[in-house]
C-alpha cells in the first residue's frame, strides 16, 4: 500500500490550505569542476529558510534507480501508485486543453507533419507551423466522419494538436503512425491488443480522411499520430484527501496530470509570473494548489547548468511570493531530478520540505541534494508525499484508539 | 516487488562495464577496548575515496533483524528474493564445482566420515582426509547403481563432495543422514514431503551401497548426506538485466551462486590475487563482473579482529586495482556482517559504495559502518543494488514518458 493511500478513513475536515510548489527536475548533480551542484551554487535564501525552519527531506519518486518520466513522477508525488497508473500522453493532452474527456474516450496525439511527393515523411513538424494555422487546419480535420466514432481534434502549440475518439469499445492498446523519422512514410496504425482493433480502424479512416483533407495544404500536409490514452479510472484528489483542488500549470502535460486526478485546473501563459497571478486571484476558492514550475528541468536538459541555477534562484523567489499568502502547509519539492551534467532525467533522490506550524526542524539543513538529506522527513518514496501535507494540515484524524 | 525486478522492461544495451566487487563478511562491530570496528580500525585509502567521492549508503540484506546465510545473503545482492529464491546448499555445490546440473535434479552434499566399530560416527570429516583421497573414493562411489535414478558424484575439496540425483520425480524435500554430532549412527534419509518419497529411496538406496563399497577403507569408511537442493529456476542475469555477467570466486560455493542466475563462472585459485588476475584477463569480454573475497568473512567468523582489519587493508589494495581497470561503475559492498567479536554473521547493515560518473557524493562520507550512512543512496535493501548499478551504468530506460 502507498503512504498516501493509508490517509483513507483519516480524513478530517479543516479550513487549512495546502500549497504544492514542484519544480520539475529540481535535484542535480555537482559540475565536475566546482564539486558543488546547481542546487549547492545557486544562491536560496527562501528555499534555505523553509529547509531550516521546516521538516526536509528527500524523496524517490519511483524506486532505487529507476528514471522516472514526468507522468509517473507527478502521479507518485500526488500520491497514486506510478507503477500502475501510468496515463497515455494523448489523455494527459486531452486533459491539459480542457477537452471534453470522458470514461471511455481515446485520445491520442497529433503532429502536423510535411509528406514529399512519394508520400514519405519529409519533416515530422511542418516547419513548427504557428499556433494559428494549426488551428485552422485543425478546423479542418474537426470535419471529418467516421461511423459509430465520434472524433473531436484541439490545436495545442505549434504543430501539435490532440484528437479524442468516442464510441463503444475502444481501447489505447495501439500503435501509432509515426515513423519517429524522416524519408520514410507514415505506419499504419495497428492494435496491440484484440480489444484495440476497433480504435485501430477508427484511426485508420482518420487519418485517411485526414490526408485527402490535407493534401492540397502546404507545408502541414498531414498528421501524425501517437500516444494512444485512455480516460484513466483513478480516484480523485477530492474523493481521497477532502481537498478541493487546484492546478495551475503553463504547459498542457501538467494540466493534465492534474484534471487526471480530479483537480480543476487553471490555464494560465507559460510564464511563472502569470501562474503566480492565478494563484493569488484563486487561491482563496481552494483547500489545495498545485503550482509547477518547468523551465529548472528544460535547462537540465539542455545541459545549461549555469540557466538551472538561474532558474531555482527565480524558483527561490517565487517561494517568497507563495510564503507571503501564508499557507497553512507550503511543500516545495521536485518531480525528480535533471542534473545537467547527464542531460536527462534521472534516479536520484529529490529535496522535499515541508513548512508549517508543526513541523520539526533541523536547523542545519539546506535546500540541496545532500542538504536535505539532514532533515527529520528522511528518505521517502514520493508517495508519501501527500499523507504528509495532510497530517501538517491538520486534515488527519488519529489511526485507532 | 523487488527494486531490482522493477528494471524488466527499461533495460537498455550499452557498452558501459560493472564490476561488483563483495568483500564477505563485510560489516563489523566496534572492539569493546577501542570503540571502532574493524573497518574503522584499518587504513582504507581505496575504499575511503570511492565512499567520498561515489555514492554511498548501506545495504540490509534479507531484512531488519534477520541474519543471512550466504546463499540468500548473495542472492539478495543479485536482485533475487532471497526469501522465496533459497537455494540448497547441494545445488550450489553443485553448480560450484561445474558439474552436469540440470532442471529436474537434485544434488546433496556429501562429507566423508568415520564410523567406529559400532556404527556410530566417530569424526565427523575423516581426519579431514586430502583432496586426492577424496577424488579416489569418489571413483568408488560413481560406479553405484539405482534404478531409475542416475548418479553423479563429483570430489570437492577435503572430505567434502557432491551428488547429483537425477531421475522422474525427484524433490529436495527431504533430511540428510548426519546425526550432526559424534557418536550417533548416520540417520536414515527421510522425505518432508510425500513428493520426496522417490528422492529419499534413491539416497538411500545410496547409502547402503556406499557403506559397503567404503567399509574396507579408512579413516574414511562412510560418507554422510546433507544440504538437498533442487536445480533452481531462476530468471537468468542476461534476461533479467541484459549482462553478459562472469562470477569469480576462489570458492566454489560462490561460484554456484552466481552460476545459479546464469553468469559465467570462471575457476580460480582461491587467492585474491589468482581472482585478480582472471578479471584481469577476461574483463574485456564482458559487460558485469562479480568478484568474491572471502577471508574477511573466515577471520571474523574465527573472532579474529587483527586478521580480519590486515584482510580489509587487502580488500582496499583490489579495489585500487579494480579502479585501474576504469570500470563505468564500480560497486563496493558487502552480501552480510560477521563481526568479529560476535564470530559469527549478523543481521546489521552493510557499508555500500557505487563509483561512477553521475554518483552524488557526499564527500564526508568514509568506508564505514558508520560513515556509509551518511552518503546519498541512504538505507537499502540488498535487492536495490542491480537497479542502482545499472542505472549509473547509463543501461536503464526512463519509465514512462
Amino acid at each position: 500500500m502507498l503512504s498516501s493511500e493509508a490517509t483513507q478513513g483519516l480524513i478530517r475536515e479543516s479550513d487549512s490550505r495546502i500549497i504544492l510548489f514542484v519544480i520539475d527536475g529540481l535535484g542535480g548533480l555537482p559540475d565536475p569542476a566546482t564539486g558543488l551542484s546547481e542546487l549547492e551554487t545557486a544562491c536560496l535564501p527562501n528555499l534555505d529558510a523553509i529547509a531550516a525552519g521546516g521538516s526536509c527531506g528527500t524523496i524517490a519518486p519511483v524506486g532505487s534507480g529507476i528514471t522516472p518520466g514526468s507522468g509517473p513522477a507527478h502521479l507518485a508525488l500526488f500520491g497514486y501508485d506510478a507503477r500502475t497508473s501510468d496515463i497515455g500522453r494523448g489523455a494527459l493532452a486531452a486533459f491539459g486543453l480542457g477537452m471534453d474527456f470522458r470514461a471511455g474516450d481515446v485520445a491520442a496525439r497529433l503532429n502536423f507533419c510535411t509528406l514529399d511527393g512519394d508520400g514519405l515523411v519529409a519533416d515530422r513538424r511542418a516547419g513548427r507551423i504557428p499556433t494559428e494555422r494549426c488551428a485552422e487546419l485543425c478546423r479542418l480535420l474537426a470535419e471529418i466522419e467516421i461511423p459509430g466514432v465520434e472524433v473531436a481534434v484541439q490545436p495545442e502549440l505549434e504543430y501539435r494538436a490532440t484528437a479524442i475518439f468516442r464510441g463503444d469499445g475502444l481501447s489505447a492498446e495501439g500503435d501509432g503512425s509515426d515513423p519517429q523519422q524522416t524519408g520514410r512514410p507514415p505506419l499504419s496504425v495497428t492494435a496491440r491488443q484484440e480489444t484495440a482493433q476497433t480504435t485501430a480502424a477508427a484511426a485508420r479512416a482518420f487519418l485517411d480522411q485526414a490526408r485527402r483533407r490535407l493534401e492540397g495544404e502546404a507545408p502541414a500536409n498531414m498528421v501524425l499520430m501517437r500516444g494512444f490514452g485512455a480516460y484513466p479510472d483513478l480516484p480523485r484528489f477530492a474523493d481521497r484527501y477532502g481537498l478541493k483542488a487546484l492546478g495551475v500549470a503553463g504547459y498542457p502535460m501538467y494540466r493534465g496530470l492534474a484534471a487526471a486526478v480530479g483537480m480543476e485546473i487553471a490555464e494560465s501563459g507559460p510564464d511563472i509570473a502569470d501562474e503566480l497571478e492565478v494563484v493569488r486571484s484563486r487561491y482563496r476558492d481552494y483547500d489545495f494548489i498545485y503550482l509547477h514550475f518547468k523551465p529548472t528541468d528544460s535547462a537540465g536538459e539542455d545541459g545549461d547548468f549555469g540557466k538551472k541555477v538561474r532558474l531555482l534562484e527565480q524558483a527561490d523567489r517565487v517561494v517568497a511570493e507563495l510564503r507571503a499568502l501564508e499557507p497553512e502547509v507550503l511543500v516545495v519539492t521536485g518531480d525528480h531530478s535533471t542534473p545537467s551534467i547527464m542531460r536527462s532525467h534521472s534516479w536520484h533522490p529529490v529535496p522535499l520540505a515541508i513548512e508549517s506550524r508543526w513541523s520539526l526542524p533541523e536547523p542545519s539543513a539546506v535546500f540541496s541534494e545532500v542538504g536535505c538529506r539532514r532533515g527529520t522527513l528522511g528518505e521517502l518514496p514520493s508517495s508519501a508525499v501527500m499523507a504528509l501535507a495532510l497530517a501538517h494540515a491538520g486534515r488527519l484524524d488519529k489511526f485507532g484508539a
